[in-house]
């Protein structure tokens, strides 16, 4: 008997969001490997770590559709569209965002475009940076005594202005985590100085997780400096607040600071 | 030659801080289940999902410090003790956490006391229930036109008070999250009444990530008798915001008072 190869028949249309940590490969948890390992397509962005592709089946396609500075890089909506495309014509479509896909990650928009096609979609929360990259370097966004609360801003906002809420929460008691801010970091820091917390601790953390890493720890009056001269570069998250002074890096500086007085 | 087996000499003390997530097993990271694979000791607490422990070696110590209502609880103190004695006499401490180590975890004060005693240790991060409970709902913490950031707070301070933060995060456009709270919605509530804002859209997600999770959707107003008829009890997140209203739960709500106006 002769065996021919039957063409598997299109599946289900389906949409997994899938959250694909801060950069670390190890960082993906089991249940987004599950969704990889059943994808026929996978849609990734640019802070994905690339290695993670590898849990998905061998003749899956793989579509980069992130943004490089630089590159050409596809819309929103026409990412939206290509995954929409994808789950009709191909089945399970894995979305995989870096960090959280509710994080900044405009993960709802694309939730929404697959419901208004009746398409089942589901999603997989990632480990967000704003939490993991500071803990990474022993720098807690709570801690008793020093923080009852810690608050997640983006520096980027959809006007291109510094969000309102950036300004509240300088004035805040909270750790303030500043997700894609860093090419403002100059601006931001000066919300900070208008609050009259120059001494405050500020942690500037690029590439957290990955081994090219980098750390500077210093106040707000003196971080614009430091960063600028230990070359930081987006991707890089900032932490304001008093949990950064946890860190060893920062003794000395305040050390420096109450020999001054 | 007659081969006698030689007791494997006590290993280099380590402690590794983890992150389990917020409930479902499947939540936990590759670099989570590595270190359980080289556990001697596995110290937990109350909200891990004990299917985990099964990825600590056979032989390994499993040993539940956490704390159940009515039950015998070990204090801080008794646990960073435990912690340390396991180190020295064991080797590999893993020291499993619910969510991440660092959102209200006081694992700050672990790595402290570990660091006190020279020990190696190391963190790794979980899915905080924070982002990852109302994103199993398809509730985003932020998203374009209704939230440029989220303002984690705990509803337990040390003192046994509510947070002064909350009062701030109450007047503020951020999605709040509140951990550790279900026990004082009543008071928390009221905050938000005072702020004016009685129609804001509040969710209530008991066991968020597991089978028996539970989610009430309502208003500012109504959240406190909505979470009394359905029963709600702790372990439960709070999100108070506009994103809450992106649920299908609070379509009906929101026709409600359209009609009634």
């Amino acid at each position: 008997m002769i065996q021919t190869k039957v063409k598997t028949a299109v599946k289900e249309p389906k949409i997994t969001l899938v959250g694909a940590g801060p950069g670390d490969a190890e960082l993906i948890t089991l249940k987004a490997i599950k969704a990889l390992k059943s994808a026929n397509v996978v849609l990734y962005d640019a802070l994905v770590n690339e290695d993670l592709l590898d849990f998905a089946p061998k003749n899956a396609t793989r579509v980069f559709v992130g943004k490089r500075s630089g590159d050409h890089s596809y819309s929103q909506d026409a990412v939206n569209k290509l995954m929409i495309d994808y789950a009709l014509n191909y089945g399970h479509v894995v979305r995989l965002k870096g960090g959280d896909p509710f994080v900044f990650g405009r993960g709802y928009e694309e939730l929404d475009f697959a419901a208004s096609y009746s398409i089942a979609a589901e999603v997989i929360p990632g480990i967000s940076s704003s939490i993991a990259v500071p803990g990474l370097q022993g720098i807690p966004v709570t801690h008793r005594g020093l923080s009852e609360s810690f608050w997640v801003v983006t520096g980027t906002t959809a006007s291109g202005s510094i969000s309102e809420d950036l300004y509240q929460a300088a004035k805040s008691r909270a750790t303030v985590v500043v997700l894609m801010g860093i090419k403002r970091l100059a601006e931001i820091a000066e919300i900070f100085k208008a609050e009259g917390k120059h001494r405050l601790p500020v942690a500037v953390i690029q590439s957290g997780s990955m081994e090219n890493e980098k750390l500077v720890v210093a106040t707000v009056d003196t971080i614009v400096e430091a960063a600028d001269d230990q070359g930081i570069d987006s991707p890089a998250i900032i932490v304001f607040g008093d949990v950064v002074g946890l860190h060893p890096l920062f003794q000395p500086i305040r050390a420096f600071y109450e020999f001054a007085e």
